[in-house]
């Protein structure tokens, strides 16, 4: 990245200059140095994060890409680790701890304070995807009785561990939410006043087992900082901060993408992603695709004596094909991104198929009008469809208002279809659509002309 | 959404029950409040937020739905849409002004104060998708000599009129920004502290005229709960909101998708889009794509004699060409998406070649061999493909391979033509890449054949 940053590093580290060192890091953002370091070797990236004050030194760790973490962790002599994993905010340790190995884990594990060893140990434990494998457990709390000026004061004394101090969550007898307040509201409010009058009671909240994404929908609904999570009783068990939030949308929206582009989702970002992880990502969609677009083949050898008899029907059967494919395309994408941002339900799915039936029609319409007049032209100008050419003007007409309209309403229902079975509804990707279509297009078009064209081309 | 509520708000209205109204709304969140209170309709809903004190109507009506607030404006007391306007937040009623009718807007105007007249001015000057247009003004700012008791005391007489107070900044001589500092450094500081030994120098900032999507990659890199906006000269203009931002990625990501899935980005929530509308952002592309996929007729047209002499050729068109609009498919969203996250630039499209000629190569390799096999394996069940079946087999596989490579390539490489000659390389659809693809299919398919089966089949 910025490899003249990196040859005055290496000089400093080299000569053990570590005031430079300090000197040198406290002007750049933490996320920055992680760019600037990250790219080092192992044993220079521990050198100079050893030069920095721990707090430091577990932001910049937290800022590196996992690969590099997780290698330089087990590396790391046991008690260096301990420290860093100890300064690193309880959500990223946690997500470290997973990847780590099993005997690194178990040298790490005597050598951390108990606290934080349960506080990993339970943070881990939620299932990826979760609002609980998302939280932090860095929040601040305070009670109904207190007044403004201590919960200020309480506040600065907590302030260096916690994540976000911006938000304070009131908790009642048993640890249950039961209101929030803002620093904002608190520093405006006369001291004296009690936690309680300031607070908003029930709070938006989300629980350990929300999916993230409808977290991320629910924290950009209401514009909030943070969000508690609760258990099932109602008590706070962590809170999900806005910059996480922004990180989940952005990979659940990749994710997304690539699954509707026709493969898995990469997980990695694509130049740092190996040639054999991006075969195999790709190569079981693109094969099991292949395999289901067989059946056009078997389809087209049942149709084998009308081709013979009509050479010209083979002509147009990709252009029609594709377009129920296309069409099924716009529909899928629509209705994937629409559930995605919670725009659209299961029980939409009624709404959506009139919608779609209407719309695929006209569509179809349009084009079918479009084919008509294509081979009538064409046909003005280059003779080559024969005496029956407004009869196969007409078949590719009909076929492809049918074709569009079974494309388009395959596309809105597939996700519908997926999602009721538990299944990712992004993965009713355009290939995925296009390929369910192709076989119903055909059997459309073979069946529209026989029944138009018998007795004159069949 | 809730018609018990509705009913409910309506009888307290109508009895002029005002206290009701308050105490009721004083427990909810000013977007649930809009959530409840959008469907009604203008007159009902006008009376409500006339209930509220000011600083709530106004976030109430922030929250509302676009048409919602415009309709409510242009039937609003020109006092009453002055009071509201001046409490909503800088960057929402620019936004509002933009979509207000001539004259509703020449009767506001002179309503308002000079401030918030110039304040509108500047923000809805801005070019849609800029930093400029994303921003408010509502920031507070600090000078270096000033010590953290001052800062905080200045923080807050200014906190009921800003939007985030939970980050303050540092201005030189000519307002020129030269520093940032957090709520929680100086709540954490000694009163005495000057704000310069406190604030971070150079803080992460962006330009006015920056993309907003380049905004929102930096705002999550740094994990920053709002980033300063600076003009040519180096002096703060604005900043710009970790919740707005949370909009833009979900708003950015949904249009790309869409793009993506060949057609327009539709602006508006699935249900809420009229078919007129709906019809409007998809026919456009589905036609131009259909008179593209037309090439085919037209290739297929060429091959006529050949399809003729051996109609098994035909059989295998929707399968060949479908795996090379499948692959393509898939490169291009691996593209598109990567671009989006600045993770691949324009420089890398060599990079992106040399990967994709691979990958390309070997996933035809793997389709060519499923390909080879299922003919093989057929001919031994239904003896269909006549003698020639091996060299028919080995004509699909070499098509695969080609086409598979080609689509790969053509859909890897489109993006970055697109976004070379200016375009959105979201435009890179599926349907797109596919289209391209199935004509250069049919010619290579074809190609082989002639080549591989003249004389026996050709």
């Amino acid at each position: 990245m910025n490899p003249i940053l990196i040859q005055e590093i290496r000089f400093h580290l080299a000569r053990g200059d570590k005031k430079v060192i300090q000197e040198f890091a406290e002007d750049f953002h933490p996320a920055m140095l992680a760019e600037f370091v990250g790219p080092m070797n192992a044993p220079d990236l521990a050198s100079f994060l050893q030069c920095l004050p721990p707090l430091q030194r577990g932001e910049v760790f937290s800022y590196l890409e996992v690969p590099v973490q997780v290698n330089l962790a087990h590396s790391m002599r046991r008690d260096q680790l301990a420290e860093l994993v100890t300064n690193m905010s309880p959500d990223e340790r946690a997500d470290l701890v997973k990847k780590l190995k099993e005997e690194t884990l178990e040298a790490l594990w005597p050598a951390l304070a108990w606290a934080e060893r349960e506080d990993i140990r339970r943070l881990s434990g939620y299932a990826e995807g979760t609002a609980g494998a998302v939280m932090t457990t860095d929040y601040v709390t305070l009670l109904p009785n207190q007044t403004a000026r201590e919960a200020i004061d309480s506040i600065r004394r907590e302030a260096p561990d916690r994540e976000t101090i911006y938000y304070a969550y009131v908790l009642g007898q048993d640890r249950e939410l039961i209101g929030s307040t803002s620093l904002k509201d608190l520093i405006l409010a006369r001291p004296e006043t009690k936690v309680e009058e300031l607070m908003v009671p029930n709070p938006i909240s989300v629980r350990l087992s929300d999916d993230k994404e409808q977290v991320a929908i629910t924290i950009g609904k209401y514009d909030l900082l943070a969000i508690p999570v609760v258990d099932d009783d109602g008590r706070i068990v962590g809170i999900i901060t806005v910059d996480d939030i922004v990180d989940v949308v952005q990979d659940e929206a990749t994710e997304d993408m690539q699954k509707a582009g026709g493969m898995m989702a990469l997980d990695d970002p694509y130049l740092n992603t190996t040639f054999k992880r991006m075969f195999s990502k790709r190569a079981g969609w693109l094969a099991t695709l292949f395999v289901g677009e067989m059946l056009t083949a078997t389809a087209m050898g049942y149709f084998e004596g009308e081709i013979a008899k009509a050479v010209v029907l083979a002509l147009f059967v990709p252009l029609i094909i594709s377009s129920g494919g296309n069409a099924g395309s716009q529909a899928s994408t629509l209705v994937i991104r629409a559930m995605a941002l919670g725009e659209v339900t299961l029980r939409d799915w009624w709404k959506v198929f009139w919608r779609e039936l209407s719309v695929g029609f006209v569509l179809g319409g349009l084009l079918g009008v479009i084919g008509f007049s294509r081979v009538v032209i064409w046909q003005s100008i280059y003779p080559m469809y024969g005496e029956h050419y407004m009869l196969i003007a007409l078949t590719v007409m009909t076929s492809l208002i049918g074709v569009v309209t079974f494309g388009t309403l395959a596309g809105s229902l597939l996700p519908f279809v997926l999602r009721r079975f538990g299944m990712d509804p992004a993965s009713a990707s355009a290939p995925f659509v296009a390929t369910l279509v192709d076989v119903t297009g055909l059997i459309i078009y073979f069946g529209s002309a026989m029944l138009l064209l018998r007795g004159t081309l069949l």
